[in-house]
C-alpha cells in the first residue's frame, strides 16, 4: 500500500522521444513556432509539447481492470475508492474481471475487448500490467494507470520488466502513469476553496500527503500526480501540463530520481516562461557524485551540484524538507506579484521585531527603512519614542483599537514595500485576534503580500486556526525559518521571471566552422596531447599562448626565436599528467643555451620516468593574471555539463567551482562566476587589477559551444589553468586536457 | 505592557565585581576551592558564586510597592496577578501605598518602614524606582523587582537613570530584577508534569512566551527568569542557579545584549561542568562589528562571531528562531545520556527514509548501516526485499499488528544506536496511531532517545496531541530542520560534556618572565615598529628570522654577513604599513653590492614617500610553508580575543579565520584550525609536506598568553605572514604589527 522508493530509469536525453501524444502548439509567447522536429546541436530536443491530460484528471469513462467487491481483498477498497471518484467527476466506470458478473451492483465484463464504450482512462489493479497493455492499445484507452510494484524499485529484473513495460506503452500509443502509483490522483479534493492553487507531483504518494492534507488547512490543491516509477508520464510532463492550467498557481513536487534531464529542463523552460512556480524537494542531497574522471573539474562537479544547476536555470525553487516544501508552494501559489521588494517586520514587541530582522537581513531579505515621511505618518498612531524605521514596533497598545488597521495600512501603502511580515509570538487574546483580523482584512485590500509567523507551539488557537488560516490571502507560518524560505522564494522568484529569456530561443541548431576542424583532432578512446588539447581550444577561438612542438633541441631553439624569449618548456606527450610534479615543466628560459639544456634535461626525465613524448612544447610565457579552471564533464542525465572554479589553491582546498548545463546565455555564465566564494579575486584585490571578466565569460561560452557540438566524440575537457589577465587583456589557456569518447 | 529591546549596559568584565550575594562554596567537582578572590593575570575574575534566588522564586513574604484595587489602574492587575501566585507559592503579601488602608482587603502599609515583617521580596510599581531602593535596603529586603521602563533602552539620559539606580542597588546589598520587567517570573506553571524542566531566561517577556507555552504541549517549565535591562542581576546568574537546581533538565535564554562576557562564561562553564545544556538565542546575527583596527585580524573578527566563539567554547548551543529555541530546549532537558551516538531513521515509507536520510546525513548526523546480525533479526518482521540497513524501511504493514513493537525494540537494542528518527509523514489512522503508541510505549523502556517528526501540517491528531505529546520521553517536532537541529544538539553535547576541561582551572594567574621584556618594548598609545613588534614576539618566544635593525649601508652589510645570504630586507618605522605595495621590500638578495644597492633603493624610496624610518631591517630568508595570520584584538564584551586565519589569498578574499576568548586551552587551539574552510591546506596539498600544526598551535596559545598579561598595554597585535614550516620545522613570524594603548 505504501510507496517504496521508485525506480526512475534514466535515459539518455538524446535519445529522448519528443512527446507523441496530443501535441499542442507552443504559446504564442514563446516568440517561435511550434517544432518538434527542434533540435539543437548535440541532438537534443528544443521543444516539447504539453501532454494531453484533461481527459486523465476529468475522463468521461473508467474502465477497472480487476475491479473487485469481495469483502477483504486490497482491490475492493480501490474499487470502492474509484467509484466514488467516478460519481464525484461524472465518469462512466466500467469494472473488467473475468469472472464476475457485477462488482457494486456494476455490470462486469470479462475482458478489455467487451468493453460497452471507449474509455478515457483504465486503472489496472492486475500485477502484470503488460499483456494488457496491448488490449488497451486495440480498445483505443487513452490512459493508462499501473498500481503494481516489483519493478525498477526491487533491482536488475525488475528494470528488465520495466523495460518492457515502457516499450509496450511507447508501440501503444497510450500514455501510462506508473508502474508502483497509486490512488492519490483519485482522491476527494476540497472543492470549495478557490483562488490560485496547488499543483502536486510525488513519486512517492506516501511523500505527497502532507501538502495534500493542507486542504484542510484551506490551502486549495487542484490536482495530484503521483508519478511512480515513471515508465511512461514522468515529472516532466505534468509540469509542462499544470503550468498550463489556469488555477494552478504553484507546482510542488517531490522528486526522488528524474527520468530525463533535457525533459525537465524543457518542462522547467515552460513554466519559467509563464511565470509559473516550481517548488521541489529533490532527494539526493548527499549524492557523492564520485566519477571515474580524469579532469580536475570532472572531479569537483557533483551528480547532486548539477541538478542543482539545472533546477536553478529555470528558477525551480528547490527546498529540503516536506515542511519547507508546503510553506513555500502554499506562499508561491497565492502570492501576486509585486512591483517592490521591499520587506518590513512588523510586531508588537521591539524584540521580536529587532530578532526577526536579524535572521531576515542574515538570510539576504532587503529591509529598507522608511522614509522620514512614513515614518513620521506611522508616528500618529505608535509612541514617538519607538522605532519605526523598520522593524516597525507599535509597542503593544495601538493593536487594540482603531490605529492597528491605520498602521497596517500605511505601511502597504508605501511604494517601496512589497511585503509585511508580522511575527505574533505569544498569542494575547483579545489583542492578538484584532491583530491577526486587522492583517487579514488589510491583506483582502492589497496586492502586496502578507504573512504571519504564528509563534505559539499550541495551534488551536481561534485567531490561529479561523481567522489566519481562514485567509488565503495572509500566508501564515509556524517557523521562522520557513517564513524566511518562503518570502525569499517569492522575491526570487520575482526577479528572476522578470529578467528571463528562454536559452532554447537561441541554442545552436547547427555545427560552427570550428566544428570540422576540431572534428580532425579527435582520437576516439584517447586523451589527447597537451598540444592537441590547446590546437583545440584554439578551433572554437580560445587564446593559447603561442608554442611549438619540437623533437630536437635545435629546432627548439628555433621555435624560442619564433615563440619569442622568455618561453616556458614543458614534455608534451598524450596521457601525460601532473607535469610540474614530475619537474617536466621549466619556466622563464631566456636564451638559446638555457632552451638546449631545458630540451635535454626534460627529455632525460622522461626517459627516466618511462613516459613516451611526442615532443616538447615550446611556449610564450603570458603575463600573471587570475587562474582559473573551466572544464567539461558528462553527466548522466543532463549530458555535457561546463564547469568553471578558481584555480590554484582555491580549487585544490575549496573546490570553488560553478556548474551549469547547456544550453544557457551569457547571463547565467556570468551568475557562475557570480557564485564562487573567491568571486572577489578576479575583481582585484591587494591592489591588483581587475580581471578580464568579458574575456572569461566569453570563454565559458565558447566551451559549451563546444561541448554541445563535440557531445558524441568529446567525454572530457579541462583548461587548467586559464590565465585571466587584468580587463581589456582577455585570457589565456595555459594548459589543457581532453579525452575523446 | 509589552517589553521593548532591552538596554542591557555593558561591564567591563575586568571591572566585574565579584557576586558579593548569597555566595555557595563551588562544589566538589570543581576541583580546587572556592576562592572568590581568584583573579587571572588580565585581572579577571576566574571564579563566580552561585546567587542565592531560592527565596526570589520562592519567597515567604512579599511586598507589593504601589499596590492597587482601583478599577483601571494598571497596578490592579498586576497586583491581583501577584495575589494569586503569592498563595500558590504560600508566601505573604503586604501592599504597600501611601494613601490606602487596604487592597484587596488586605490592610496596607503606607511605606516600606511601616511593614510588618522582613520581607524577601518587593515588587515596585512605581515608576522611579530609585527612592525606593535605600528604604528597602534599610528594611532589609532581599530582593526586588522593578517594572519601570524608560531606562537605558530609550537612550543616553535613561542609561545614566539606569547607572545610578545599578549604583544604588550595589549599595544596598539587595539583588535587583529589571528595570523594564515585568511578571513573567510571577506566572501561573503547570505543576502535574514531572520529569526533567526547562529553566527560562528572557529579556524581553514577549519572546518568552512562545516557550512558556510549551507547558500546554506537556513539556515542563521550572522558572522563568524576564531579565529586563539587567542593572543588576544579568542572564549569566540565572544559568549559574538554574544549572544547580536538580529539577532543571536544559536551560533556554533569549539574549539581546550581554552585559559581561566573563561573567557569562564563568556561568556557561559551570553548566558545563555540571552537564546542563544551555540553549541560547542571540539577536545579532547581523552585528557587522566594523572597528576602529589598524590590524588585520583586527578587521575580520566581527562582535558576532566573538559571542559565537564564547558560546561554542563552554558547549552553548546557539539557535536562531523561537521555535528552534523550544524544540532543541524540549529535546535537551528530556535526552538521557547515551553511550552511542549512531542515529536510525525507521519509517513506513522508504521514500520518506530515504529522504530524511539524505537530510540528515548532509547536516552530519551518524548513520551507522546496521550489523547483518541485526538487519537479518529485522527481516523476521520487515519483508525481505526492503532494506532495513538504515533506513529501516518496514512497508507499512508491520506497523499494524504485534510486529511493530518489535522492530522498534530490536532497533533501540543495538549496542551502535543511540537515536531513533521516525518520520510520520502522514497520519494513517489506525495504523499510525498504533505506530506513534509503539513508540511511546518503547521509549518509556530506553534511555536512548526516541524522535518523531509529525509531518501532518493539520496537529490536531490524536495520535499527536494525546499520544506523542502525552509522552515526555519522545521528542515530538514539526519539521525536519528542527528534528535535525535538535539531535545534532543533543549529540553535540553529549560529545562535548564527555570531553569537557574548564579552562578555568587552568588559566594563568600570575606574569610570565617574558612579561617584563615585553613592558619595556610597549610605547603607550603608538604602534611598533616591525622590529619592536618583533622583539616583543620574541619576548614570548615565538620565533621571528634573525634580523638586524641598521641605518647605513655598510651596516647592512655587515648585517647581511652575520644574518647569513640570501637576505630580505625592509624599511622599518612606526605606523608603516604597505610595505610591499610601496616597493619597501627587496628579497633574495645574495651579495653585499646587491645589499648595498637595496639599503640606498629603500631608503630613497622612503625619503620620496615622506615615510619616516627608524632604520632597514636586514632580515633572514625563511623556506617557503602556509603563510598564516593570527592576531590579537579588543572586544567591548569580553576583552581581549585571539584570531587565527590562512594568510595571503584566503584571508584577504575568504576571511577564513576562526576567533577565541581567553583563556582557552590546546584543545580549543587545535579546534580553531579545524573550523577553517581552507584547513586542507595545512594537511599539504598537491604534493606539499604536511604543515607544522603543534609549532601553530604553539603560536596561538603564547599569543594567548601575551593578551592576557599585556591585556591592559596591549592594544592589538597582527602576525602576518607566520611562515608555518612543514612538520618538526617549526613557524615563524615574518611580519608583526603591535599598537600599544
Amino acid at each position: 500500500m505504501l510507496g517504496s522508493t521508485h525506480g526512475t530509469l534514466t535515459t539518455d536525453s538524446r535519445r529522448a522521444r519528443v512527446i507523441a501524444c496530443g501535441e499542442q502548439p507552443a504559446p504564442a509567447v514563446h516568440g517561435r513556432p511550434a517544432d518538434t522536429d527542434d533540435l539543437d546541436v548535440s541532438g537534443r530536443p528544443l521543444y516539447a509539447g504539453v501532454p494531453e491530460l484533461d481527459r486523465f484528471f476529468r475522463p468521461e469513462s473508467v474502465a477497472v481492470i480487476g475491479a473487485s467487491d469481495a469483502e477483504g481483498r486490497p482491490n475492493t477498497g480501490i474499487t470502492r475508492q474509484l467509484l466514488s471518484w467516478a460519481e464525484r467527476v461524472g465518469a462512466r466506470l466500467h469494472p473488467v474481471h473475468p469472472t464476475r458478473q457485477s462488482v457494486f451492483g456494476i455490470s462486469c465484463v470479462p475482458s478489455v475487448a467487451d468493453l460497452p464504450e471507449q474509455v478515457d482512462l483504465a486503472v489496472l489493479l492486475v500485477s502484470d500490467p503488460l499483456p494488457v497493455i496491448e488490449e488497451l492499445a486495440e480498445a483505443k484507452v487513452k490512459f493508462a494507470v499501473a498500481f503494481a510494484s516489483g519493478f525498477a524499485e526491487t533491482g536488475a529484473e525488475g528494470a528488465a520488466a520495466q523495460a518492457r513495460l515502457a516499450a509496450a506503452v511507447e508501440r501503444s500509443g497510450l500514455r501510462l502513469l506508473g508502474p508502483n502509483t497509486n490512488l492519490n490522483a483519485f482522491e476527494k479534493f476540497r472543492d470549495d476553496l478557490d483562488g490560485p492553487a496547488i499543483a502536486l507531483i510525488t513519486q512517492s504518494g506516501h511523500q505527497g500527503r502532507p501538502v495534500f492534507t493542507m486542504q484542510e488547512l484551506g490551502v486549495r490543491l487542484s490536482h495530484w500526480a503521483p508519478t511512480g516509477n515513471e515508465a511512461d508520464l514522468e515529472t516532466a510532463d505534468f509540469i509542462s501540463y499544470f503550468a498550463e492550467q489556469p488555477e494552478v498557481g504553484a507546482i510542488a513536487c517531490y522528486v526522488e530520481g528524474l527520468k530525463d534531464g533535457r525533459a525537465f529542463m524543457l518542462a522547467a523552460d515552460r513554466a519559467a516562461r509563464r511565470g509559473v512556480p516550481v517548488v521541489a524537494v529533490k532527494v539526493g542531497r548527499t549524492e557523492t557524485g564520485a566519477r571515474t574522471a580524469a579532469s580536475h573539474t570532472g572531479k569537483l562537479t557533483g551528480a547532486d551540484a548539477v541538478v542543482d544547476a539545472a533546477m536553478r536555470q529555470y528558477g525551480v525553487i528547490r527546498v529540503d524538507g516536506l515542511d519547507e516544501l508546503q510553506d513555500t508552494a502554499a506562499l508561491l501559489a497565492r502570492a501576486r506579484p509585486s512591483s517592490a521588494d521591499g520587506v518590513v517586520v512588523y510586531s508588537i514587541s521591539g524584540g521580536t521585531g529587532a530578532h526577526f530582522s536579524d535572521l531576515a537581513t542574515e538570510a539576504g531579505l532587503p529591509l529598507p527603512r522608511l522614509s522620514d515621511a512614513k515614518q513620521a505618518e506611522l508616528h500618529q498612531w505608535i509612541p514617538e519614542y519607538l522605532d519605526v524605521a523598520n522593524p516597525v514596533d507599535n509597542g503593544g497598545h495601538p493593536v487594540g483599537d482603531w490605529r492597528g488597521r491605520k498602521i497596517i495600512d500605511a505601511i502597504l501603502d508605501d511604494p517601496a514595500v512589497g511585503v509585511l511580515i508580522c511575527p505574533i509570538t505569544g498569542p494575547f487574546p483579545p489583542m492578538s485576534d484584532q491583530l491577526a483580523q486587522d492583517l487579514v482584512d488589510a491583506a483582502e485590500e492589497t496586492d502586496k503580500l502578507v504573512c504571519v509567523v504564528w509563534g505559539s507551539p499550541v495551534g488551536t488557537e481561534s485567531a490561529y486556526r479561523d481567522t489566519l488560516l481562514g485567509s488565503s490571502r495572509v500566508a501564515t507560518f509556524r517557523t521562522f525559518a520557513n517564513c524566511i524560505t518562503a518570502v525569499r522564494a517569492h522575491l526570487d522568484h520575482a526577479r528572476f521571471t522578470a529578467s528571463y529569456h528562454s536559452p532554447f530561443d537561441e541554442a545552436p541548431r547547427t555545427h560552427s566552422p570550428s566544428y570540422r576542424k576540431a572534428q580532425a583532432l579527435m582520437r576516439p578512446g584517447q586523451q589527447l596531447s597537451e598540444h592537441a588539447a590547446k590546437q583545440l581550444l584554439r578551433a572554437y577561438g580560445i587564446r593559447v599562448p603561442r608554442e611549438q612542438l619540437v623533437t630536437s633541441a635545435a629546432a627548439a631553439v628555433r621555435a624560442a626565436g619564433l615563440v619569442g624569449y622568455p618561453v616556458v618548456m614543458k614534455a608534451s606527450g598524450a596521457q601525460l599528467a601532473h607535469k610540474t610534479e614530475l619537474g617536466l615543466v621549466k619556466v622563464g628560459l631566456t636564451s638559446a643555451s638555457q632552451v638546449r639544456d631545458a630540451y635535454r634535461e626534460l627529455t632525460d626525465i622522461a626517459r627516466y620516468e618511462g613516459v613516451s613524448l611526442d615532443g616538447v612544447l615550446v611556449c610564450q610565457m603570458v603575463d600573471p593574471g587570475v587562474e582559473m579552471v573551466v572544464g567539461v564533464t558528462q553527466d548522466e542525465l543532463f549530458g555535457p555539463t561546463v564547469t568553471v572554479g578558481l584555480g590554484g589553491v582555491l580549487v585544490e582546498v575549496l573546490r570553488d567551482t560553478a556548474v551549469r548545463v547547456p544550453p544557457f546565455g551569457e547571463d547565467q555564465a556570468r551568475a557562475m562566476l557570480g557564485e564562487l566564494r573567491g568571486r572577489a579575486l578576479l575583481d582585484g584585490v591587494r591592489g591588483r587589477p581587475p580581471s578580464d571578466l568579458d574575456a572569461l565569460v566569453e570563454v565559458v561560452l565558447r566551451v559549451q559551444r563546444m561541448a554541445l557540438e563535440l557531445d558524441g566524440e568529446l567525454a572530457e575537457l579541462d583548461i587548467n589553468p586559464l590565465m585571466v589577465l587584468p580587463r581589456g587583456q582577455g585570457a589565456v589557456a595555459l594548459d589543457a586536457m581532453a579525452v575523446c569518447r
